[in-house]
């Protein structure tokens, strides 16, 4: 396999050339009901990835074609799925695919074989999550458990987070019972952990501690925050905690947790969600059968990704779309906008999957790309974000790439008619006419009411966001950003960026920074 | 008064060519104690503005003081203060200065004095707050409210939802009674407003109906939601909703409200959070007093705002270093990093504050600018984006700049000591280390482990997050955003790019589209 930066393909050249003609690119001509029904593709059974906003032609997806066969981007996922040390920096395999479903070889690392231990996990945890919502493990307090609250930081809380609350509606719907409700504990800010602590019942409170080294400082401090309050509360700690680790990790095979499960260094802490990180508690909150429709769902987009035809593969094609808009079109951002009020902290989740991944400067081998790498990336759920900052996605002097997301149905199922339309229906008609409006604009006598319009946007959409979609959805995503770091040639699993302020800050605790700078800064901070 | 282009002042050509000699700005030379020191502005009493982490030398700030006269920001200040018409295009004052005090002439309207005006609100509903909070005014059912849930999107729920979440844990630890919990109904997706009212116990909750114009679609639409389940669980809605309007709105003077509270035109959405938008909201939850001091913090930063020299105006200097990245450093997004889990939401709102003020591509007389406008913002709390984004803000390969913010105490004063520091020393170490290492980086003989520093920040630092801090901080921002778009010469007060997804939204709603693109997207959606 060959490993090349984007600037040394072949195709690089033209895709550059290409650009000139794409200054005309005119939605008001081409953006018409041929195009909205043919440019769909099926991320799975359940969701579907339409590109018909976007300022792209025929020529230029035979270039991205070009591109992806070049850059040989099936050829390395299916390496990484068969266990090829795809994270070089940190010397180790990229297994999150496998906590989903087998799609390669057997992976097998030191003896082990890796997707047996995935699966005898996700056993062990499932039986337990069985067994706290039956009331068979209970308390230190005898009572049932009615609230789960997960410590844990970056990859350990914001997957797991947006997940959960993505699903709380749903799961109400759906009559699943027992309702534990779940929170999360992320901050090294004591606020934060002292506020979860005072909206739940700590009696009937279990904890899931979650990191994979055993040495994140701000989950560290957040347990013995909690172990201080439930000593306090006359609580037996050990009954109370379960932990979320790996297994050569200082907090594995500890008896004083309630239980553990493990991970291991193949699953990179913003691929953790589908692992026991995300699972124990969305197990514990709906039950394990969730979890694994979840998985399934997920498994399902991880497949068609292998394909090799981009008008075929939606995440390769999304990827291909997103390198032409940043490092052609020179877009360095992207809004990802939700229309569901479940996935509201879906945004942030993918802003550090994409973010984390791809905001590199050097490629897999260390050498620094000469080309624009990952989009900076936010986003707030429609119509919320119509109100706020869409002016500047309609009128500002830049244009930002929109990821538009919506369904056919709300989850509740408890609507109102008003001016003969139900509030789903508004919900649906704003996101219609959002992409149409930011593709066509419309001219105006008046130029402060005029829209240039050329504003390209993509929409994933499926019936209804049920725990299967949830899990394509998410491996979309995460296949996209894996694709884009192949075009790019970086390694998207490791995160050396995160290092130094971690030094820095060890250094500032320990009371000698060796910088007076430094110095200066704790001090108006009254360190 | 002159309106000038910022490309058209005398002294753009210079700043232009000064960007030349910031290549070579070296932070690990310049970046010391004594910077550190010297380079702080106070926005108020309690709250200050750190730059030395900015690139920006004696020269630079000599040029953007040029350009801070020439643009005569503060003569254009005094005029908005004192009344005139500054929301050009809608023919409006913009006053929400004067919902906190008069620091101008008194602003007379239809032979109405504003000022007076606004401080009868106040007044009518600081009242009103105390009636609901001592039983006075109760529920249909008898029994004292115990929830307040505002109605509202955009400027009616970000600015408010932010400084409701900023203050609740401060009001818990100042045993602040009666504890009136507060929630909010944005989106026109039913499950938001199905979820939250699941949340609450409805004969204990009095809404809070925010409209302006009293025609936002979503708003509406909730509000009949509302009514709806307020009939089937057998209560009055007249003594459970109280409306927050204009005067000329279709819900003004509507006696099937419990009560209802103005604001009037010069008041954009946005800007709304020192009026009955926020205040009625904050007083019910928090007590009337609590909301005037908020108030009064604001108006100390807008009193500071007024100074010429922009060494001693945090506000101008903080907007005129903004200019300076955006334009001539070229940089095109902004990211806000409060280190306050208090502050979880502030970066939305202050999103939608600085991309609807400023995101224009046409100036205040309507003619197309030639250079780039308000940036992206986006952000999320510290320290979970370390753990996040930051990958790319260290090793990404653009620079995105960064606005700190950061306490020295927290807000609830509740914490543990975990290998011999607390939580919160941990977190303003990890604030100071943060800023340092993005601004030195640190060399490393693996190019992977790199840092290239050079990537500037600023830093709000106060001593708690109280009412009147939290006052002090939004009023910087507001006021900030109001100089960038005197220096761009832009209406900073309207936002005209939200209307054609609204037009398009009723055509699809009508069935009557008129685009054959639009009805293929809704069709896919099942509109």
């Amino acid at each position: 396999m060959r490993y090349n930066n984007l600037d040394r393909t072949a195709v690089y050249g033209r895709l550059v050339e290409a650009t000139k003609a794409y200054s005309g690119f005119d939605f008001r001509q081409k953006l018409n009901a041929a195009r909205v029904a043919g440019f769909s593709v099926p991320i799975a059974d359940t969701l579907v990835y339409n590109w018909a906003a976007k300022k792209i032609d025929d020529d230029i997806v035979a270039l991205l074609q070009e591109l992806a066969n070049e850059q040989e981007l099936t050829a390395k996922y299916r390496a990484l799925l068969d266990g090829e040390v795809m994270n070089t920096g940190e010397n180790r395999k990229v297994l999150h695919q496998l906590l989903r479903g087998q799609l390669g070889k057997d992976v097998v690392a030191d003896g082990k074989n890796i997707g047996e231990f995935y699966r005898k996990e996700l056993l062990r945890f499932s039986s337990f999550a069985d067994d706290v919502r039956s009331g068979r493990i209970q308390g230190s307090t005898g009572k049932k458990f009615g609230y789960v609250v997960q410590i844990g930081i970056g990859g350990s809380d914001l997957g797991p987070r947006a997940l959960y609350i993505a699903l709380e509606n749903w799961a109400l719907k759906e009559g699943i019972t027992p309702a534990i409700k779940a929170k999360f504990i992320s901050n090294v800010d004591p606020d934060d952990a002292s506020a979860v602590l005072n909206s739940v019942q700590l009696g009937e409170t279990l904890f899931v501690l979650v990191s994979k080294s055993g040495t994140t400082q701000e989950t560290l401090a957040n347990e013995l925050f909690v172990k201080d309050k439930l000593l306090k509360a006359g609580l037996d700690a050990s009954r109370h905690i379960v932990a979320v680790t790996s297994e050569t990790s200082p907090l594995a095979h500890n008896s004083t947790y309630l239980d553990s499960f493990y991970i291991d260094d193949f699953i990179g802490g913003r691929y953790s969600s589908s692992s026991s990180v995300g699972g124990v508690v969305l197990s514990l909150a709906f039950g394990p059968a969730v979890f694994k429709e979840f998985l399934a769902g997920a498994h399902e987009a991880d497949r068609g990704a292998l394909e090799p035809d981009i008008r075929r593969n939606a995440a390769m094609l999304d990827a291909l779309i997103g390198v032409w808009e940043r490092n052609f079109l020179g877009l360095p951002y992207t809004a990802v906008l939700p229309y569901s009020q479940a996935l509201s902290r879906f945004p942030a989740h993918l802003q550090q999957l994409d973010m984390e991944s791809n905001g590199k400067r050097v490629n897999r081998d260390g050498e620094p790309v000469s080309y624009a790498t990952g989009p900076v990336v936010f986003g707030e759920p429609g119509t919320n974000g119509q109100h706020s900052f869409y002016q500047l996605l309609h009128q500002g002097t830049d244009i930002v790439p929109l990821q538009f997301i919506g369904f056919n149905e709300s989850q509740l199922d408890d609507d109102v008619v008003v001016d003969g339309s139900t509030s789903m229906t508004k919900l649906k008609a704003n996101l219609a006419a959002q992409i149409v409006a930011f593709a066509k604009g419309q001219d105006d006598i008046n130029p402060n009411k005029q829209f240039t319009g050329g504003r390209p946007s993509s929409l994933v959409y499926g019936k209804r966001l049920t725990p299967r979609v949830l899990g394509s959805l998410l491996a979309h995503f995460e296949n996209k950003v894996m694709f884009q770091g192949f075009v790019w040639n970086l390694n998207s699993f490791d995160q050396e960026g995160v290092q130094l302020g971690k030094i820095l800050t060890k250094k500032v605790l320990s009371g000698n920074s060796g910088d007076d700078a430094l110095d200066a800064y704790s001090k108006l901070l009254g360190c």
